[in-house]
């Protein structure tokens, strides 16, 4: 990393942060309180680090508006209200810094179709394919050796990475974000089986990414087998995760990594899926349902559901019932005891006859 | 998407449908009953969804030979033994509209070793690498960004969508598909491991896929230590799936998404293998075994077995297990209440002493 | 494959080896005992085969030092040691011929930016893109469609396959392989949710991988909110691996495909984590912890732990606990018994008043 942000942009982008302190260098690195030194800016997040911040070496903290202290000489304390947030904030301006923006423009390596459509404020990085009809919105940036197939849309102000492939006729959003390697638009996983084989069943429908979508690396999602698979608006999914054919994901759903959506499941708005949960075909999952992580899920949920285990089940239930599933050498113990004292009692009880 | 397939050329697909009705259009879409508009073909694959085909809007429907109703002015019904059958006939036939072959040819932007075949009749895309003595048999098509390494061979009438890697030396079948991101022949996880670390044992081996294979999207089928890994004819593998090094899977299995086969580990023929299913190393696996989804396969499984679970259970064996476990909160209680009720007799049978 | 390895070229690679027999050749191939045929080298790693030596038809074989039988005519006899590591040896010789270094230089259709530096010794393939001021270190080889962002670095001696992504200011140590796919760098999953979506944190770390790392195809690693994801010296990641940002793993670990570790979590060194295993984020796992497939790991775990199960259990108690649960049927018969038993006790109890 390589940046330098002057302190007096810094509080250019926290106008309501109260400065003390005499720091005024530039920026240019950020760390946690024990790791900052000299250039660095670090941040009290959690109010149990607070005994950490007279020790910090960083240059700009930024602090809780009651944080008790006082700045070493060639420090600065920015007091705000919610040093997490203020720490984004900072973070998004230096990232502006570190990814630069590529120009406007399509790399001369690029094989863009004729009848393709790329806006003049698009950037299309090399190696780029992008096929026949397709559209490359404004202000939307293409790495690498990104694929975009026929009539493929990529909606305005979106970033796609490198190795990413975007089939024939699929749609994304506005500032969509995809990571590298993620593959939109494969074919569904349908076949008609008979005894001697499998019939591929063609999967003509598409994919559809609503706005501010986020798709971690190397992530699949198939287009459907007629009409669309869906990702509703501002849904974020992490890396390694499938999304099956026809599946509907909701508006801000969370799916962890390694999380498996099977065909035609269909999930509610702000639906957390933890890592590694697989959900069967054609289930149907309420809004703000939460699926804990390694979860198994083969039934329908309600809104508001909070589910753990396979099969998912309640969440505070299965964590007794899997309490209890450790106890069960023990209870295995007593119910020999008490088939012992029965037998003993009943011997007892025969000798009195 | 945007095709047009005329109506005619449907009956052309279908000969022994029998029409009703007057619509001779052009069909611009495929729809479900209720989604349906003009233009669109639809169809009744469930008896159930039988009412929605009065109210459907599509112009076309595919029905069972003895459906009761009568089309609406500009609608034609055909009427076929097998509606799900027809619709993926049509579908076939509007695939081929939608995912154009490419013209056969080499690229300009391409880079082919010189002592590499491409058949004239096949076409390798742009920015596709094809290594030296690597051979691209006839009909297959190389989308963009496919990596075909040393002596590898491609069979004929296959297609690779962007971003394949296809190692040195691994061999294709006829008509393989894979789908954007697989790859196929990366070393096998193999070490010699000491106490100063581990050192690489080197895989020399292939993988060979037989004909009629289907690998989904950034799935990946590790090359063989020596000899090879290998994939049976007709077997179709969904996205996100891991083959070690050494497997052998028969012919016609599916494996679902998420699912992995570590090394050595066999497979028979018509097995099926759910999401997330983990199989261990050098496990047998007899033909048309089903496996469960999430399951844990540590030993091998007869012909025929149904499982699921960790570990990997008879299936009917293995719910009522997962439902008496969920009982496990009541199961305690009686065990506690038994306790007490033998405590107390005891107790009472001291008294009587 | 297609090599030549002269028999003498072998018996360089291996001296201490003591020769019985006449067959001077050339070898061709590499198989089992029971594979193998004339050109072949094969060898004995496990006693219980002992017995296949004769009927080997291989013409070199690789056997340990007391083996009692003579060659056949035209058939070489290798006694060494330890015949597993000799084989190792022999292929990475094999290998060396198979999987042929490309030659140093940058190829003409790669896209290297003026301020990136790429040791004369490289190789650069086709298609590849190197960002402004990314450093390639000499003898590495960087294989076709690899994209190297701003200010990477990629140590000494790498090699990364087809496809391969490294985000900018990710530092590879030397000697490092990517397998196809891999991705380096990509952004955490880090997200402030409110009532109205979620607020992307920028991921403004990178990630740190050690000297003598291997990863298998891919796998995604992401880079930190701050600081640094850190992968240790000589540890091996297998296919389909993902690392979350902030992720600390220790030297020389074993993770293996499927394995997912989320965000903040630290491994110490010589931990194996096996397939599908998920672990939360922010546990510590200690030195040398062993961890069963598709376990689930929730919790802390002390140096020289070995658990399986979910959550996450010592391994010879996990195993009796499932061995148990699987007797659940037999002890809810059980206790219905007792329950009986002690009703008609209480009832013939009753009956006594």
């Amino acid at each position: 990393m390589n940046f330098r942000l002057p302190v007096r942009d810094l509080r250019s982008t926290l106008p309501s942060a109260e400065a003390h302190g005499a720091w005024d260098g530039e920026i240019t690195g950020v760390a946690s309180l024990s790791n900052a030194g000299p250039g660095d800016i670090s941040f009290l997040g959690n109010p149990r680090y607070a005994r950490e911040v007279a020790d910090s070496r960083a240059s700009v903290l930024l602090l809780p508006r009651n944080h008790p202290g006082r700045p070493r000489k060639d420090q600065l304390f920015l007091l705000v209200d919610n040093p997490s947030m203020a720490l984004a904030l900072t973070c998004e301006r230096i990232e502006a810094l570190l990814r630069r923006r590529p120009s406007p423009g399509i790399h001369p390596s690029a094989v863009v179709a004729d009848s393709a459509f790329v806006d003049p404020t698009a950037s299309v990085g090399p190696f780029c394919t992008v096929e026949e009809g397709a559209r490359i919105e404004a202000g939307s940036v293409l790495r690498s050796h990104v694929y975009i197939g026929r009539e493929a849309i990529v909606g305005a102000d979106s970033w796609l990475y490198p190795q990413v492939t975007v089939y024939r006729y699929c749609r994304l959003g506005q500032r969509t974000i995809l990571h590298a390697g993620v593959v939109v638009g494969s074919d569904g996983f349908g076949y008609e089986s008979g005894r001697e084989g499998h019939q591929k069943v063609p999967q003509i429908g598409v994919v559809v990414i609503e706005d501010d979508v986020e798709v971690g690396a190397n992530s699949t999602i198939d287009r459907a087998r007629l009409e669309e698979t869906r990702i509703g608006q501002g849904t974020k999914i992490d890396n390694l995760v499938q999304i099956g054919h026809n599946v509907r994901v909701g508006r801000h759903c969370f799916l962890c990594s390694g999380a498996g959506v099977s065909g035609s499941a269909r999930l509610g708005d702000f639906v957390v899926v933890a890592g590694q949960v697989g959900i069967a075909g054609h289930i149907e999952i309420g809004d703000r349902v939460q699926i804990g992580g390694q979860a198994g899920v083969a039934k329908n949920l309600p809104a508001g559901s909070v589910v753990t285990g396979t099969p998912a089940t309640e969440f505070q239930r299965e964590r007794r019932i899997q309490a209890l599933t450790r106890r069960l050498p023990q209870l295995f113990e007593r119910v020999n005891e008490l088939e012992k004292l029965l037998s003993s009692a009943a011997l007892s009880g025969d000798r009195e006859d």
